[in-house]
């Protein structure tokens, strides 16, 4: 609502000077006892102040009658009181002057409409004040870094946050708990555990803009079941980007997509979920298919720099893992180059036995030679030119002494080679896994894991950093009145979409006129602001030969149509050449409710009918996403000239898409258009037929 | 080698009543240490026989100077002794009447063709003496319900395994001993851990079909990188299927279909791989992509009896893992029915905010109501008919001694729905896990995972139990001489495939007759033994419109072949009709070496050409396999009827399958056939070409 407005800082909800606990009970098992309890516990070394109307003392903390009664500054309240007495517990604090307010408190938007009412007042009354809040119906916020715990989440008791570099921002408490669990498992802490709740005014595209910002983040893993500012959350995710702090995304749940769903194909294929997938793409947010693998990658990406491509190194302890990791190399995409004569010499001077090639087996020899492990590794490393290094060591880390011996060398190693990433997989206690974090070493239960994570880091390595942005036209109007196909082809030729020549006749003779004058054979399509499927009522007659046969084709045609859709408006029809060759591809957009325009392409025929194979991205389009959007379709093959045909020209395709962007961002009235087919030509290419609705 | 006869039992080297150790170590962290340190660790209950010809006590044992001084019978040995003294302590067994050996000992065949020869030798003297022999270059058995831990494995220190009821069968050792942990971390305990090692007699075949028998396994977890046996291997899954056991297996590495690669598309296309995939899809054995998996499916199949369908429970203490586990259910292909409105209302009357519908969400209530969650999956089972329930729980195992409380209400459960499997995912020690798999109830750190589990479980249901066998048809023999289109036609036509009219012509009068005969338009193909490939030498001549055409072309097409293939011997030139419509489809047939006839099916034109689009089985097939192999295509909607066009005739393109799968047996000089296109139609189909190479 204020969204043109800066809001004020997030900093005092997560990184708060003083704490006030409005409903603080004396009980530390209680939800207002709990923030107490373990604030004392975390040492929380700003104010922590319980206000309680009935104890002049709260967990062994002097207690306020009031906040009013509160002496000096308070940076965050915590309201842990029932929804009934949450406004007075807000006023309370907006006296006081309190920045922020997390409000554990649920009965909310949750609940239905009478609790999105409430919700909507707390959350007036907190931008006219100028307060922050967090929730209501949050589990709050941890940042264990600076004793931040305001939370009342009971699974603290046996799973406590350690401090570290990932932030997590989540709209579910539950996954997010779960997912820090899973960290810790892996070795790594976190700086932030942020659960957003109802999102009434703090929302997780704000926190991830905040953590941007933040010098104690690194990477920042999200679990968001939906957002209504898809612009604030573009914009948070490529802040992160350009900060090099690469995002771990989750997402589940159903978008409003469905809501453009038209008559067009577009609309039936971007489906529920193809908004948040463009945005994760556009912004290079990596998106986790599991809670595990979100905290795999999150957690190797602490360990280093992200590399920048895809040759990987494997070394195992048996030949056997080391078939299945290059079994999932290949799954991953991954390159596994073979290690030059003179690497295979040294490493079997290392270990006699040692499979020297890549995957390299090591044999057990590294259980008996304390050094070999290191030894094979520098060889790698030095002859290998490789952005990743996975090792399955199975029980190497189990012997700890024996591992701190080694720890010098691998030391040594990864700081030589600070831009390889090291995923080792092997059974240790987390404390081990922590240390091994540390010193620059990701550590993964299952060896398929660590490739896995190899080919994310690769990604998201290659995501970092600034991108050149389209720039966005200025807006236009489009012509009054309905929009036949002519129209349609008029109005995208003139933003840069090439078509097939076409002639609008408003009589059989001029129809067969413009065949002769284009050559024979054409093909006639009715011409009507009313049809978007026109084949389908008998408005379109393939392969005329002669202008004859246009003559009788145009009556017949104006007569099925009239007949079949009496309703529609029948402007003439269309004449042009018959063409064959090329590839058919479709050109789509739909426009997303939260993400505004999504660009489709797809190839034409069985693939978009069969296999949905069509590939989304969001508006605008730079050529060179465009060109990435068209080489991710699964039958890529057919357009870059598979079984002997031709190659296509696939930057003519992409400066079609980049043209549709635009006519797409200048043109908000416009819901959907569809270029089906666009024909691929292995020099160029135009569209056939277009829709647009408004 | 000896196949045909049946080799000695397994019974002596997998549950021995006395183990002698040749090269007892009095070092229990040397190799002929080892396993006499782990056997007296274990409690093993049969006689332990250390020798050693320079100590008359070994770890506290009496210790026999030969094993001729061993008194009483012996059924194992273990040889730890280098290679080079491998063959005397052989030769020392057999004197001694030994039933089994396992050889640790490695510098045989895995380091090339000396070693291959020494191991060649060793299984000799092993089959004249009815001895078997694991290994050499195994790291032995360990079955810890008899105490017998013949290993010498430095990785039990920190791993000890617990008796259960999966056996693992494994090329790899390392792996084998992994996985044994991750079983482990899942509170699943062994009944067996074999590796075979360099599988110089018994082989992991010959395990499985021990362990089939085995009383105390229940589950097979396996793990291959080849097999030499293909036939043995299949019959020994095949009887762990009839045995009602279920089969996890995991493959690696490259087979030799590539051999087969011949000019043929199947070749081509069927890998190495496919041979071991249709395997386990013939065996209805799971086949694992990492060891994690294998192991949470291996662990699952020991909580209870599996599940026959696909109708899923989920029940989560969040609505956004809900939503998480409903988009895994879906990638999964599993139902997620909502619950009849009954059942909604008595979830609302345990916990008034919980979701009830499916997925349920329980809200963290289940934290304060200890009796809240079985009285919520009591109503879910009782109106759901639920194949599996699976739950995300997060923290709720934590609490021990509330858990404990809560188990009487689950046991129950359990008991009274014994045919649906209940998969939890949450946060839980090992012995918590134990527990609770020993409860019938599985559990998984990965919520997804519980899912991923849930398909496997309802899969391996339905695999279960003896299955018909088609018949294999007696051997014939080929004509002999050069095939040519016509006669592969012939062949196969007799075999019960069928195909489009054809006649085969030797001048061009004779083919102008016989087109004038079937009608126009025609195809003119030339005949020849020696060209597989028609089309790349001017072979064929399409859509032939008259006899005067059809007299030019046969003329054109002769002096063409002739030029371009001089080498090729020309028959003539086949005659038929240019048919259109229909749906086209690839049959073929490459012969495995491991496995035999393995037959592929695919969607013709892009779908095999751009996207590999095939599916292979092993030969016999029976109608419903060949119906399932059809089915698994990627593109199968277009044969189902996509986009408004009728259905193809799937049962003659069933029974054209089966059909060319008893050819292939019957003719086993055939190395491949391919029928390239076969058009199915909405009512049968027809061959149109089909070649066939010995």
């Amino acid at each position: 609502m204020t969204a043109s407005l800066t809001p004020p800082s997030l900093t005092p909800l997560f990184r708060p000077a003083s704490i006030a606990v409005i409903g603080a009970s004396t009980d530390a098992t209680k939800i207002g006892g709990r923030p107490i309890d373990f604030l004392k516990q975390a040492g929380y070394r700003g104010r922590i102040l319980p206000v309680n109307p009935n104890s002049a003392e709260v967990q062994g903390l002097p207690a306020f009658r009031s906040l009013d009664e509160v002496p000096g500054e308070v940076d965050m309240a915590v309201i842990g009181v029932p929804a009934a007495a949450v406004p007075a517990a807000l006023e309370a604090c907006i006296r006081k002057g309190v920045r922020a307010v997390v409000t554990f408190s649920s009965g909310y938007a949750e609940l239905g409409e009478a609790g999105r009412l409430a919700q909507e007042a707390l959350v007036a009354r907190c931008r006219e004040s100028g307060i922050r809040m967090l929730g209501p119906n949050a589990l709050g916020v941890i940042n264990p870094g600076d004793g931040v715990f305001v939370t009342f989440s009971a699974s603290l008791h046996k799973n406590w946050p350690q401090p570290g570099k990932v932030a997590i921002a989540t709209q579910s408490g539950a996954v997010g708990t779960y997912c820090f669990t899973l960290l810790a498992d892996r070795g790594a802490g976190i700086s932030h555990l942020i659960t957003t709740g109802n999102e009434a005014d703090v929302d997780v595209a704000a926190c991830i803009d905040w953590l941007a910002d933040d010098p104690a983040t690194e990477v920042i893993l999200t679990y968001l079941e939906g957002t209504r500012h898809g612009a604030r959350l573009r914009a948070a995710l490529e802040k992160c980007r350009a900060a090099g702090k690469p995002v771990v995304a989750m997402k589940v749940g159903a978008s409003e997509v469905g809501a453009a769903a038209t008559a067009s194909h577009t609309g039936t294929l971007a489906g529920a979920d193809a908004g948040y997938a463009a945005l994760f793409q556009a912004t290079g947010a990596w998106r986790a298919g599991s809670l595990s693998e979100a905290a795999d990658i999150a957690a190797a990406c602490t360990a280093g720099g992200l590399p920048r491509g895809k040759r990987l190194g494997v070394i195992t302890v048996s030949g056997g893992a080391g078939a299945f990791l290059a079994d999932a190399s290949a799954a991953e995409g991954l390159e596994l180059p073979a290690l030059p004569d003179e690497a295979q010499a040294e490493i079997r001077a290392v270990v006699p036995f040692a499979g020297p090639r890549n995957p390299v087996d090591s044999t057990a020899q590294i259980a008996n030679d304390k050094t070999a492990l290191a030894r094979m590794l520098e060889i790698m490393l030095r002859h290998g030119r490789f952005d990743a290094l996975v090792g399955f060591l199975a029980f190497m880390a189990e012997n700890e002494p024996r591992l701190l011996e080694m720890m010098p060398d691998l030391r040594r190693l990864r700081a030589a080679y600070p831009n390889t990433a090291f995923l080792f997989s092997l059974r240790a206690p987390p404390a081990t896994r922590a240390m091994l974090l540390r010193e620059g070493i990701a550590t993964f239960e299952e060896p398929n894991d660590a490739v896995r994570a190899a080919r994310a880091l690769a990604w998201l390595g290659e995501q970092q950093g600034v991108r050149p942005v389209a720039a966005t036209p200025a807006p236009q109007t489009l012509p009054a009145g309905a929009l036949d196909e002519a129209a349609c082809r008029a109005l995208l030729a003139a933003a840069g979409i090439p078509f097939a020549p076409a002639a609008a006749c408003t009589s059989a003779e001029a129809a067969a006129e413009a065949a002769t004058a284009q050559g024979f054979p054409v093909v006639l399509k009715v011409l009507s602001p009313d049809l978007a499927h026109k084949s389908d009522v008998g408005g379109v007659r393939l392969n005329l030969g002669d202008a004859e046969a246009v003559r009788a084709a145009y009556a017949a045609m104006m007569a099925e149509v009239a007949a079949k859709a009496p309703a529609a408006r029948l402007t003439g029809a269309l004449v042009s050449p018959m063409l064959s060759g090329g590839v058919e591809c479709v050109l789509g957009m739909t426009r997303d409710p939260v993400f505004g325009p999504l660009m489709m392409v797809g190839l034409g025929g069985v693939f978009v009918e069969v296999l949905g194979d069509v590939a989304f991205r969001l508006a605008p389009l730079t050529h060179d996403v465009a060109l990435e959007q068209i080489r991710s379709l699964k039958g890529h093959r057919l357009l870059a000239g598979a079984r002997g045909r031709p190659a296509v020209d696939e930057g003519a395709l992409a400066a079609a898409l980049v043209a549709l962007a635009g006519f797409a961002l200048a043109h908000p009235e416009v819901a959907s258009v569809e270029v089906n087919p666009f024909i691929a030509l292995p020099q160029g290419g135009f569209g056939v037929d277009a829709v647009i609705l408004r």
